[in-house]
């Protein structure tokens, strides 16, 4: 290894922040699987966690920029396993929905450790998971189609964390585990 | 028309920004314009400006909510025309960049009348556009992968847009040319 990627890869390492988190509620497209982790790569998550859609995850063949290899992938059959184990450790759960009743995405805080639910690109959240969050929060939109895409709604939801956690700090001091650093080391030093 | 299709599609018109734009830099993959389009709805954007790719758009038969009637799109053959034009309206031109002297994209004042240039998935803003643009901004990234999907980046800069213009009372009075009020009204109110 070079010592310019050693040093790339430890700059990296050295931002994550194993307090953040998104959790895909049945999203389908591997596309849009793909911008969600790529974005959640450049903001520093090391792992999100995936419920599988009942009838499986469409596949995509494209050429973009795959950061699958930088951010853990842990997959999940349904919505509560996931949210009861954060809850345990934690965690405040906020889901990205549309609709009434709901704070606008800038009024939460980000810098607590935070897991964003995100939803299927036709059903939108879940009920069970709406009903499971501490917060449901929209994104303002003032033109005539109903929503963003999902991967886009995450990336402006993620950028607000990001921003928060930088102002706070949180990318100042390594935050991961010494387990968890050597893991992925070694998984990207790999090559 | 319904009275709550009329309501819908003039609070919708009253809120259009007839001073902030995206120009496209031969961005040329159809579903990225299509994300980018639903975006500038969102935010208000009444008309945008394409490059042509030399080799054409990459045409895109998805089944994403399209924004394609609500924003207007003019094409141009090549990147002087939209920025001479622009610049002649008195547009301050802003493009979106990675790279080292850039502006972090937070630190630019979008309530003056702002085009925002996207450059293309593999190549980036053309130097002709980087060089004539007042400012090239690059949004944040701490992970492995070296840019965000055109569309993602494009959604975190112009919701900051979104922002400080809501701030600054920018969607609270009608702001579109009677003229082009009641051209969007009629092509809009047509089934
Ligand atoms: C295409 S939208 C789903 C639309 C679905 N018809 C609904 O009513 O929820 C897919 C997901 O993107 C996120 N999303 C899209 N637009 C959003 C917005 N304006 N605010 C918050 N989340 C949004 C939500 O997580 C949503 O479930
Ligand atoms: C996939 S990127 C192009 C990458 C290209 N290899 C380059 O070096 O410019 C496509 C476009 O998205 C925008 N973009 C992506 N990530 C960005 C970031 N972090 N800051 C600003 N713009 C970005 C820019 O307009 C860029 O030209």
């Amino acid at each position: 290894m070079t010592p310019e990627r050693f040093q790339r890869i430890t700059s990296v390492l050295n931002k994550r922040q194993p307090d953040l988190t998104v959790i895909t509620d049945e999203v389908h497209k591997g596309r849009n699987l793909s911008a969600i982790t790529r974005t959640c790569d450049a903001v520093g998550i090391d792992t999100i966690h995936c419920v599988m859609p009942e009838d499986g995850y469409q596949t995509y063949n494209g050429t973009s920029a795959s950061a699958e290899k930088w951010v853990a992938v842990q997959h999940h059959s349904s919505i509560s396993a996931p949210v009861n184990d954060l809850k345990r450790e934690g965690f405040q759960l906020v889901a990205a929905n549309l609709g009434d009743n709901t704070l606008d995405y800038r009024n939460v805080d980000y810098t607590k450790p935070t897991a964003l639910v995100l939803g299927a690109e036709v059903k939108g959240v879940s009920p069970e998971a709406a009903a499971a969050v501490d917060y449901n929060v929209t994104v303002p939109m003032v033109g005539m189609v109903e929503s963003f895409n999902v991967s886009v709604a995450a990336a402006i939801i993620l950028m607000e964390a990001q921003h928060q956690r930088q102002q706070a700090g949180l990318y100042d001091q390594p935050r991961l585990t010494a387990d968890v650093y050597r893991a992925r080391f070694f998984h990207w030093a790999h090559p």
